[in-house]
């Protein structure tokens, strides 16, 4: 945060104040990074009640009420952010910057850049924060501390742009770290879009009768696949080439293991086992209390 | 626990006093469920260190030292539980009922049910409880309470014995429930042996430089892969034609995603999201806080 205190930016737009939203908003009032929030939204109704709690300043339906605008967070679903980014931009001073908080980023950024009168503005942001749960009810100030922001600037990236949105999520309370888009999309299908969909099939392979016997091992490994369906079939859609690679290295994982069960090869299976466990310990202690 | 309030048993024997162990002698004494506990273990340091830490009253290494145990309840990996019993059962007096708390149950009782003069005095019994923790010092006193307790009787067990069994498991908080050791298997490899290979085959699938792209989804899903691999090879190995249909049964609703992904059919993906999210959302409520 800068020392003087003053706000970042002056107003800050969201477009989609669900749960990521909401808590972007929420971030930051409470840490005094924006002077004003605009919320942007389809549903009238929930935009007053996201206004009555708290939770933006104020509620914009049409991209004419909009008025000067610093910074524009577009927190849709992936396959309407470079839709959204297009609609509202032409409404806002030149100076201000958009970005997203999309969980893909080469389609989206590609997208952009066909765009060249928006892509010099535009900066692709992911924060790696979120829930299963949906609705700004559930947003919490807190929800980027300690997380990791990724931003993923292209050729057309203006340089002081970037390092303002840097400061903007450090200001939130998270770390940054610029990749590729295609590179972000790589790892992320890994560690976060193989997951859900490994998490999705587990849930769908449980029989009629088996639900007494579920405990928290398959609540935890199946947490993920309670969130939004209608979320997840674009990030799926969009990032389909490094998912389908990452389910094929999946699968050959789970082909050694079947065979070491099948062979009944204790030394085998053993030393499989040993070597995931070794992994998950092996990777850093989450830097908060999990929600 | 009886009304009077006097011990279900007057003395408890634990052989492997471990997470499982340590948390039922500390729920027992809790609880005043019985007089006394006895830790069996192979490690003098760590019996006498848990009898220290007031988790046992007392340590014990060869038969010959066992005097009056009522209920010998056997926590030791499931690879070495038959040969637990077998050893420790002659040094019982008559009346005393022996139990398991293992993750397998029907190559456990087949084994014991080979050994006619114990399998009479022998109730398989699987409290649905645990941690990917080890040792008795992660133990705690609640770690049964709201959880399911499967009990597999045979057709060699005394009904009088089943019935104060399943007494005790409730006095520790549990819910009970009777099922055939074949039976138990098979939900539970779906519900819990099946997540593990899966947990694992996550963690073995994740790259070098993934790790700062883990956020709490990852974790998640993969958290049980961290459990000991000691514990878990027998497992699978023991329950091995239940496991390899379950894995078959999960590698056709993954087959099912990506075809889906493949084919950027939105509808097909949205409709087994949905389904998955349904699914993992209509599970009972866990019925205590998530540990």
């Amino acid at each position: 945060m800068p020392v003087d205190s003053s706000p970042l930016f002056d107003t800050l737009a969201i477009c989609g104040v669900g749960l990521l939203g909401g808590s972007l908003a929420r971030a930051c009032r409470a840490r005094g990074i924006v002077r004003r929030t605009v919320g942007i939204g389809r549903d009238p109704a929930r935009l007053v009640a996201a206004c009555r709690a708290g939770v933006i300043d104020e509620a914009v339906q049409s991209p004419e009420e909009l008025r000067g605008v610093d910074l524009l967070v577009v927190c849709t679903p992936v396959d309407r952010i470079v839709d959204d980014v297009a609609r509202w931009l032409p409404h806002l001073p030149d100076g201000a910057t958009i970005t997203d908080v999309g969980s893909t980023k080469a389609s989206i950024c590609a997208g952009i850049d066909d765009l060249p009168q928006i892509a010099r503005r535009f900066i692709g942001s992911h924060p790696l924060a979120g829930s299963d749960l949906q609705g700004w009810e559930h947003s919490s100030p807190d929800l980027f501390v300690d997380r990791l922001c990724v931003l993923t600037p292209t050729a057309a990236t203006d340089p002081a742009r970037l390092a303002k949105l840097a400061q903007f999520w450090t200001a939130v309370g998270m770390r940054t770290l610029e990749l590729s888009p295609a590179d972000h999309d790589r790892h992320l299908a890994r560690t976060s879009h193989l997951p859900h969909a490994v998490a999705a099939a587990l849930a769908l392979a449980l029989r009629a009768g088996d639900e007494p016997f579920v405990a928290s091992g398959f609540r935890d490994t199946t947490r993920i696949a309670g969130g939004d369906a209608g979320l997840w079939t674009p990030i799926f859609l969009q990032n389909a080439a490094a998912v389908l690679e990452a389910i094929d290295e999946f699968r050959q994982q789970l082909d050694d293991l079947q065979e070491a069960i099948e062979d009944g090869d204790t030394e085998f299976l053993n030393q499989l086992l040993e070597q995931a466990r070794s992994r998950r310990v092996g990777l850093a202690k989450d830097r908060r209390t999990v929600q």
